[in-house]
């Protein structure tokens, strides 16, 4: 685990709540949300199988709510929790944005941005995981399970 | 240049048409197409300006738009024409549609998938570029040439 706070748990607890809002939906259960300045300007969660689209991941709607409630298509000065690791394209969507701060709770070893783009982020981003991740996880294998029964 | 033909430049000029409707509206001139059996199932171009959203990339609406014309949100069969090569978000998009083949005009060596995440496509996925590329690369040069003065 990288450096997480209480402060921070707060906020994934969010983005677990939206990653079993799309558990409900029949959805692989991931959740994002971006704070800006200690207010929620976003909350998402994977929509791909009801949008029928690979774009509609929580994070990438996470970054266009942010940017229509901010004004402005740069989230410097926010942090996006989420749920599980970002895959390619939302790391580098995440670098388009020069989003200050991301915090995932658990990694992806098969999908995930830092096996195949480990250096796409933008340069002033950190990032931090590690957070809640064992309720993350179990979302993930619960729903994989029952998906298989 | 790898393998392309007169059949993909006929595509490449629709790609490079929406490039210029991109530059028309004040953003990057970046245009994409998307085919499938040869019939074209998605026209789009750059729109993160007017969208004020860094996902608005002219692929990722492709990509919507062609999930959404063929009612499936893979696009194996498919291949997309785009002037310019894709960043490391539109690859990563590219990679969870499983689409069959992408065509690139010029190379971006800034920003461009093939330098940060070289292996991100679908194992599938065959790649060629060069079509058109002059006609691509001059509408990018032009469009700075004329922001900086």
């Amino acid at each position: 685990m990288t450096d997480t706070t209480a402060h921070d748990e707060r906020y994934m607890r969010m983005a677990l709540d939206e990653a079993r809002r799309a558990a409900d939906e029949d959805e692989v259960p991931i959740g994002a949300v971006i704070v800006a300045a200690d207010r929620v300007v976003a909350k998402a969660h994977n929509l791909t199988e009801r949008l029928c689209d690979v774009t509609a991941h929580a994070e990438m709607q996470a970054i266009t709510a942010a940017s229509t409630a901010l004004g402005g298509k740069y989230l410097s000065g926010c942090t996006l929790y989420v749920t599980v690791e970002p895959c390619v394209m939302c790391a580098g969507a995440l670098a388009w944005a020069q989003i200050s701060r991301i915090v995932y709770a658990t990694p992806d070893p098969k999908r995930g941005f830092t096996r195949e783009a480990p250096a796409c982020l933008h340069p002033r981003t950190r990032l931090d995981s590690g957070c809640l991740a064992d309720k993350a996880s179990t979302l993930i294998r619960d729903f994989f399970k029952h998906k298989r029964q």
